[in-house]
């Protein structure tokens, strides 16, 4: 049989020695915060029941989950003249019992309600796995990537979103990003919006005009607004919510004059308002947060605050983002458990650290040294001391005897090893081993005490 | 629609906040022994062409590779003829590209192939990843499960192997285990053994007799190879192999003599004697090397050492093994490539952890205090100090103010937070928190500075 040229299905990628270590530094970065702020790790199943997963993510997102073929005579099940209708949607269901998740909200709702006897609410959970979409590849989107997700169920404390906040604020600010703005909306507002103006389908439509305020002008908004069938009244009672600026409590000003007849439209200002005055206690690193009505993400499940993340130094989509959702569990028979949960968006978050330079060196996961010998009584005289720098805690290795010098310090280079270390006859006659800094070129002969004293400090 | 009471799919498990700490400080531990030994981490997807996997696991692995079904119209590529045969094993190359990775080995073989101009050899990598199986269930067997292996590629030094044996060693021992035998064996000796007796077909045979010489004793061993079809002179020139005891040195020289005759044997003596010398040079923790003739896994990959791991401690299987194999990437088109690799059972050494009740206590990752409060005023009062605390790296928390008290403390309880704060009317007051011990229930009223320095203490 020719062999044929391996590669990875589209869309899908290998993750290198090197891409791992900056990945590695991301997701522990974002971890270790999730863990300060109390959230606690689970992990779920990479194949769900089909069933569970259906009917999510509306008609699209079913067509963009990837099912997997039952095992054996999956056509068994099939009736004859079913298969012979030749019509792929109506045998899925008889071929397919499983599916690959979508994303992490939907298995951590199944989650929730298959523990909810052992849980102790409010359940604060993270989780950071990949999650499969038969999407089209492209530029930054694949058919595989990771989702960083932490949730808290079972609190309605707006505390909650004002920890969100600390923790974009603290995880971001630890990756090195130093400016960075947080944008918050709720969706009550935008509901008090329509509510005020009778046209509840169009607040898309809306919030995508007056986010082209800066661009085309007022009257360049108000002209969209009309095409898209607003009235002049409308946009009368709209002009306050189009020229919203100043500072986020200027904004809120504006906005509950705006929406002083539209109950629910008030409670959304009041919930934005309670945040901040929860971040009044709190000193942000290097976040900006900025009330944001044209923020209009996940308006069909986000029924409290909104999230998005920016960075102001590359051009780049959003980073992260989240929101209060009132009813999570509900599609699985749990009701009134209400929920809110933000995203990391790790591949653009690699992306952005990259074109910054923000990545330290890969020096907390390679190895430290390498023992380079050229002959069978080098590589015996390096045994004990490669045991000794390993029982150190220093990441060693020993090059196997019988290569070539260049090809030795050839692999510590392409490794990016620091530190390398030449025993020749020399060396074993002497005692003193030549330790040699591959950054520097510096090289001096050392006893193995000075040597392990030397990388033990790193 | 009537909520259907969720499920995980048979085979597959959810993982709680306690397993994953558990689970973590598993792999964790595992993990920093592979880099302090030079090995470097790599991902690969979870999908793979079809074409990748198939024929590489046998007929049966073949079937138990679970197949993703095709996106969009998967039956417009079958013809209508095809289909009407109802053969389901006739279609799958018609609907089904893309396949769960099986194991780990053949997507690192396809990632060599694929990226060999980029790997400096020899290639030493770790991964840590999830397989899936469309096995049948059962206790200890699942469909989705971690994989942990390390392998070296391009290097026929027996270093290498040596080198497994102490990670072994060195992982095992950290994970707390006091007694546990690496067993070692060699492809080439088995092979010698068939030479010596003309039987190459039946050494799986041979070894499963010989691996009963305790319990049935020699004359059991006799009768069950002569039902296996071993003639009496087969037996006469196996009694040293059948009889083999004695330290490891003892049986070599026993083997050596037996094996005199065939040159793949001796070699396969060579190469475990050399690996013995190699360990000479270093000091093992707490493993016990065992050579072991019976031990005969893997037999239609492995080339060279074989390796088996089990502990003494309780019964279980095996909780690692691993070996050489010469040509790991000729089914890529890529020959003449050797590698060697070693794996861990992470959910046998879980258990086996468990029964031993080896894992220290959640300390490293769960939340270290709870601060609660009566009403918004102690919230309000508490956010500050809330901040300090996280500002110096302690995992802190604020149950949302609202809740009585002993719900608050039943939260801690549940997620085992060693340390209590209350702020009522008279902490706020005098300043002085009450700080609560939960193991213990002592309970003193302390300043922020003093709490501070406890929980930073540990």
């Amino acid at each position: 049989m020719a062999s044929i040229k391996p590669s990875v299905p589209r869309g899908t990628r290998d993750f290198s020695p090197t891409e791992m270590v900056k990945r590695n530094y991301i997701f522990d970065t974002i971890k270790s915060v999730f863990r300060k702020y109390g959230y606690q790790q689970i992990e779920t199943p990479a194949m769900e029941n089909l069933s569970t997963l259906m009917g999510k993510y509306g008609d699209e997102g079913d067509k963009l989950i990837f099912k997997i073929l039952n095992s054996g005579d999956f056509l068994s099940k099939v009736d004859a003249q079913k298969l012979s209708a030749h019509n792929s949607q109506q045998i899925i269901a008889d071929i397919s019992e499983k599916a690959l998740r979508y994303d992490l909200t939907v298995p951590f709702a199944r989650y929730v309600v298959m523990h909810q006897n052992e849980i102790t609410f409010p359940f604060k959970r993270f989780q950071v796995q990949p999650v499969w979409r038969a999407d089209r590849p492209q530029k930054g989107r694949y058919r595989e990537f990771y989702q960083c997700d932490a949730d808290v169920v079972g609190s309605d404390s707006l505390l909650n979103e004002a920890e969100f906040v600390l923790i974009y604020d603290e995880a971001l600010s630890n990756l090195g990003l130093k400016d960075f703005t947080i944008k918050i909306n709720n969706r009550k507002i935008l509901s008090g919006i329509a509510e005020v103006i009778d046209k509840p389908d169009q607040i898309i439509d809306l919030t995508v005009a007056i986010d082209k305020l800066d661009k085309i002008g007022l009257d360049g908004v108000i002209k969209e607004l009309n095409e898209k069938g607003f009235t002049d009244t409308d946009i009368s009672k709209l002009k306050p919510v189009i020229l919203l600026e100043g500072s986020n409590e200027e904004k809120l000003a504006s906005l509950r004059q705006a929406l002083q007849n539209s109950a629910i439209g008030l409670k959304g200002c009041d919930e934005i308002e309670s945040i901040f005055n929860y971040l009044k206690s709190f000193n942000l690193q290097k976040a900006t947060v900025e009330l944001d009505i044209t923020l209009a993400r996940g308006l069909n499940y986000y029924t409290g605050a909104i999230f998005e993340v920016k960075t102001n130094e590359v051009a780049m989509g959003s980073i992260g983002g989240g929101g209060r959702y009132d009813d999570l569990t509900g599609m699985f028979g749990l009701k009134g458990l209400t929920g809110a949960g933000i995203s990391f968006g790790a591949d653009r978050i690699y992306d952005v650290l990259e074109e910054l330079k923000l990545f330290p060196d890969a020096a907390g996961q390679t190895t430290q040294v390498l023992i380079c010998c050229f002959d069978n009584d080098g590589e015996t005289y390096a045994l004990p001391f490669l045991q000794e720098l390993r029982s150190r805690e220093i990441r060693s290795e020993l090059y196997p005897a019988g290569s070539k010098m260049k090809k030795q310090l050839d692999y510590a280079n392409a490794k990016q090893i620091p530190y390398v270390i030449v025993i020749g006859s020399d060396e074993m006659e002497s005692g003193l081993l030549s330790f040699k800094n591959m950054l520097t070129g510096d090289q001096e002969k050392l006893s193995t005490e000075m040597i392990v004293a030397m990388l033990a400090e790193g």
